[in-house]
C-alpha cells in the first residue's frame, strides 16, 4: 500500500503496534503524496536506547521529518525531539480514559528548547500532510512540485465539501417520500 | 534587533499586538539562526479579508513557513492554514482566563486535512526553534548548514544544563554561611 | 419539511455534511416557527473565500441571522461573525474527543468586538428557537406574531412537562403488576 | 455616562452590584451605538419572585433583549430566559476559583426550549454589542442605521488593529536606543 | 412500592421525567427508611412560577427536606433553595456530554446565602440517605428511631462488605477449573 | 465571638488550622443564628483513629450536624461520614494548585451509602447556612424558630440585593464629577 | 492462580469487591515474580475501624507494601498509608463517569507527610511491579533476585515490542491479497 | 544541610535547576531521616544519553530509589523509569499555566511494563518520605530502625496537629481584645 522501497524520506513510528490503527492514517497521507516513507514501533519506554538511537541516526539515514504517536504518558514524541534536528511530528493518540488529554498535553507542553509539531487527538492524518508541508517548505524542484500537489489537494477538499452542501440542498428540497 | 531588511523567509503573525510580549521569543529564535523574517498584526477576526489575502500570497512572497500566535478562540492560525501550502505553526497565547486550554484546543484540534503545527502554552521561542527546523527539513547547503547550527545549539543547550547542575551541586556542598 | 421556497431569513450552515444530524434540529425549529431559512456546507478551512463570501453577503441576500454549526477547532461561527453585521449563532458540535469542550471554548471565547451568541453542545433547537426569539426581539406586526407564538411554545412547554409530571405519578401510584 | 433616560430597549441585570466591574462594559458597548438601557441588580437567589417578575414583564415594559451577567452556579441568565419571548445574552462572570468555567457551564448548557445566548467569560462588552447585533437584525430603519453603525465599527476595529500592526512594525525597524 | 400515601416529609423532584431512572433510588433509599415521600416533576426552565410556588409552600405543606435532580445547566436545586427554609438536596444527573460536570458544578457552585447539599454525580441513593440523616439530626423520638435505622443500616453495609470480601477470597484460594 | 460555651449542636473541624481562615465563615454563620457549636482540628490523615472517635461519639455527645473543612485529597469530611448517622456536611477547601477541583472531586463523589452534603469551593459560610436549615427541618419549637429566623435572613438578603441595586442605579444617574 | 499460601510480603486491598477486574492485574503481576500476597476487600467508608487495624498490623503481620484500589471520592490509599510505616500504592479505579480524574486527584493529592505512591487510572499491573521494584531496592540477596528478575522483565518487554515492530513491517511490506 | 558526603541512596533528580525551589524539600526529607543522596540537574530533553547513563548506572552506583521532579511536558521520571530496576517517584512540578495538571498527567498516565510513583504537584516533600518509606520496606535492622523513625514521625505529625487544635481553641476562647 504505501511506498516503502525507496530511501524514506519521512519516518512514522509508534510507541506500540496498537497505535497502528490510529496511525496508518499518517503513511496513507504519506503515500498519497508518493513521499517514500518508513513504519517503524519504537518505544520510549521500553527500548530507550534504540530509540534514542533512531532519532540519532535519523539525518543521516535520510529522513527529513518524523512521526511519533504515543499515548497516555506519550514521551516518544519530545525524546525524539531531543535527539535530532530534524522537525518531529506529534499525534496525541487517545488512550481508554481521558480522551486523549493527557496524550496531548505530554506531548505539546514541551520545554524551551525543543519543540513537538503537535496535531489534534487521533489526528495521523494530519501529521501526514504536515510532514509534506514540511518537505514544501523550500524552494527547490521537489518542493515546488509538492506545493502544487497540495494545492491540488486543498482544491479537492473544497470540491469534495461543496459537492457534499450540493447533495445536502437536494435531499432538503426532495418531500419525503413514504 | 532581528532580521527585518532581506526578503523573509518566515512570518511571525499575530491577533493583537498585545500578543508580541509573548510572540517576541518566537523572532529572537529566528534570529539566534539568521532567519530572515516578518512580523505583522494579522487578525482574524478584524481583518478577514486581509488575513486571507496574507496567507495565499504567503509562498509566492517568498515565505517557507507561518508562525501565528492568538489567544481564546484563537482562530488564526487555522484559518491561514487553510489558504496557504506553506506549514502552519500556531502558539496558543494564554489570556486572562483558562491559562491559554481554550487558545491550545483551539489551535490543536483542526479538522482533517489542514494541520497546524501547535506548540506549547506561551511557547512562542519553540515556534521559532520549530521554523528552523522545518528550513533545515532539507538537503540543500542552507539546510545542512541550519542542521548544523541547531546540532550546535542543542550541545550548548546541554552544557548549560550541565553547568547548572554543577552550580547546584557546588552550592549544596558548600555550608551556609552567615 | 423545511421553509427553504420563500426568501431565506436565517441561514443555517455547518462546517461538514457530517455535522447535519445534529443541525437538522435547529431548522426543525425554524420550520416550527414558519421562519423562511436557508442550509449550506461552508467550511471555513475547506474553502475559506466563500465562507467569508458568504458572510459578507449575507445580509444583503435578505438574511437576518446566521446559524453556524462546528466541531473541534471550531472556527466557521466566530470567522462568519467578523464578516457581517448580522449576529451569528454558534452551535459546538461534539466530536469523537473531549465531548465538544474544544468545540464549546473554540466558538463561545471571543475576543471583544465580535461577539457569537453560544448554545449549548449539541444544542442546535436551541440556536433554532434563539434565532425565532432574536427576530421577535422588534416592535413590528411580524415580530409581535412570533412573540405570541414563542409564548405559546413556552406554554406548551409547560403543558408537557406537567402531563410527563401527571403521567409519572400515575405510574407510581399503581401497584406494580407481574 | 450611558443613555438611561430613554424608554429602554436592553435591560442590563446582574445578580450583584459586585459583577458591576465586569457588566459596565456591556452597558457602555450600549451607549456608544445610543441604545437606550436600563442597569438593574436581579438576583434570582435573593429575590426569585422579583427576578421572574423582571423576566415576565420585560417585553411589555418595551424591552428588546436583555443581558444578564452571573458567577458561580450562574442561574439568572437561564431563569431570565424561562419567563420571557425575548432573546437573553448571558455573560459568564470569573469568581475566584475555577477561572469562570463553573459560571460559563452554568449558563450555556441549558436544556432544549429554553436558549440562551452565551458570550466569552467576562465578556460583557460583546454582550452589549450582541444586543446591538439583535436590534440590527431587522429590516426597518432603526435596523439598518444600527447595522450601518455596525459596518462602521467593524471598519474601526480593522484600522485600529493596522494601524497597531503599523506601530508595532516602526518599533522593530528601529535599532534599540540606549 | 413507595410511601407515597401519608404526607410526604421529603419532596423528590426533577426537571423531567427523563431524570426519573436516575431519581428513582432516592425514592427507593426512602421507602427503605419508611420515610413518606412525594414525587414531582418541576422543571424550573418549564414551570418557573409552579417551582417557586413548590418551593415557597413547601414547609407548610409539611416537607421537612426537599431533593432536586438536574443535568446541564441545573437551576432546580439552587432556585428550590432560594424560596425555602428546607435544606434541599442537589443530585447531579449526567447528560451526554461532560460527563455530569457541567450538572455538578451548576448546583453545588451557589453564592453565600443559598446552600445547596450537593451530592455525587447520578448519586440519588445518597440524596434519598442524606434526606434520612437530616430527619435524624434531632432529638425527638423519631429522630432517634432513624438514628438507630441508620446505625442498623450502616453494619449492613459493613456486612455486606466484609461478606464480598470473604467470596473473593474462596474464589481466589480455588483452583480454577476447566 | 461565637457560642462555644452550651453545649454544641454543631462540630466544626478542619484537617489543619491552616483551613481556619476559611472555615471561620460557618462559625460565623452559626453565630448568627445563636447554633452552640464548636469547632476543633481533627485530621483524618495525621490522626486517623482520633479522628474516628471524633466521628462514632459525636451523636452521644449530643453533636446534631457535622461541618468538615478539607482541602486536596479532601478525605475528612467523607470518613466522617462513614462514622456517624449525624449528617456531614462537606467544604471543599481550595489549595495552591488545581482551584479547589482535587478538593471538591473528593469530597463529593462518595460512594452509595456514605452521603458527604458537599457546599462549594470555600462556601465555609454556607455550610454553616446548611446547618442551620437541617437543625430547622423538624416541627418542634427550636425548628420552627430557627425556620423564622431563616425566613428572615432571606428577607434581609433580598433587602440588601435591593438597596445595593437602587445604590447602583444612583450611581448611573449621576453625572460623573472630577 | 496466585501465591496465597506464605506469608504474604504484599497486601492487595480495594473498597469494593467490583474493583477486582481492575485489581486482578496487581495481584497477577505480582504473582509473575513469586511475591506472596493477600487480596482484601478493606472499604474506608464501610469498614473504617477495620480498615484502620488493617493498616495499623500491616507491618507486623509481615507485609512490605499495601496496594490499595479506590474509585471517586477514593479514601483507601490515603487513609491507609496514614496508619503505617509501610510505602503504600493507590490505584485510581475509573467508574462510570470522570474518566477516572475523580479516582485520580482523590489519591495523588495528599498532604505533607503522608505520601502515596499513585499509579495511573487503572494501572493496577503496574501497582505490582511498583511493588516488586519497592521490594527490589535494597541489597540483600532476596531484592538483587528480584532485580534481575526485573532486568530480564525489561528485557522480555523490549524484545516483544521489537517482534510487534516486526510483525508490523512484514504486514505493509506484503501486498494485501483480497 | 544535606548528606551528601556518604555513598547516597538516593538519588533526587531534576530537569533543570529552576525545579530546586520545589525539589529542596525532598533532600530535606531524606535529610531529616538521615539518607545519604545525591542531587543532580539531568534533563530528559537537553542531554537524553547523560539521563539514560542516569538510570542504567544507578543500582550499580547503591542508589536505591530515584527521585525525579519536572514540569510540563514532564518526560524525566518516565524515562529514568524505563532504565532501571529501581523504583522511581515522580514529583510533578508546576508551571506558570494549567496549575501542574500538565506534568501530573504526563508522569503518572504511564503504560503497563514501567510504572512512576506519583505523588501530588509540588509534593516534593512527600516524594523524599516516600523514598523513605521504601527503604524502610524490609526486614533488616536498617529497615526496622527506619520503620521506628517514621512512627515517631507520624507521632510527632499527630502531636503537631493536635497542638494547633489546642492552641486555635483557646484563641477562639478569648475574647478579642481591641
Amino acid at each position: 500500500m504505501t511506498h516503502l522501497s525507496q530511501t524514506p524520506r519521512v519516518g512514522v513510528v509508534m510507541g506500540s503496534d496498537s497505535d497502528w490503527p490510529v496511525m496508518l492514517a499518517a503513511a496513507e497521507a504519506l503515500a498519497e503524496f508518493d513521499i517514500p516513507h518508513e513504519v517503524q514501533v519504537v518505544s520510549a519506554h521500553r527500548m530507550p536506547q534504540e530509540m534514542l538511537e533512531y532519532g540519532t541516526s535519523a539525518a543521516e539515514r535520510g529522513l527529513s521529518v518524523i512521526i511519533a504517536g504515543a499515548g497516555g504518558a506519550a514521551h516518544l514524541p519530545g525524546m525524539l525531539a531531543s535527539t535530532t534536528p530534524l522537525p518531529v511530528i506529534g499525534v496525541p493518540v487517545q488512550l481508554k480514559t481521558l480522551d486523549g488529554m493527557d496524550s496531548l498535553l505530554s506531548i505539546v507542553q514541551m520545554p524551551a528548547g525543543v519543540p513537538v509539531a503537535t496535531v489534534s487527538i487521533n489526528g495521523a492524518r494530519n501529521a501526514g500532510l504536515l510532514a509534506v508541508k514540511m518537505l514544501a517548505a523550500n524552494t527547490d524542484d521537489d518542493a515546488l512540485r509538492l506545493r502544487e500537489a497540495l494545492t491540488t489537494f486543498s482544491a479537492d477538499l473544497k470540491d469534495q465539501a461543496q459537492a457534499k452542501g450540493q447533495n445536502l440542498k437536494k435531499r432538503l428540497a426532495q418531500p419525503e417520500s413514504s
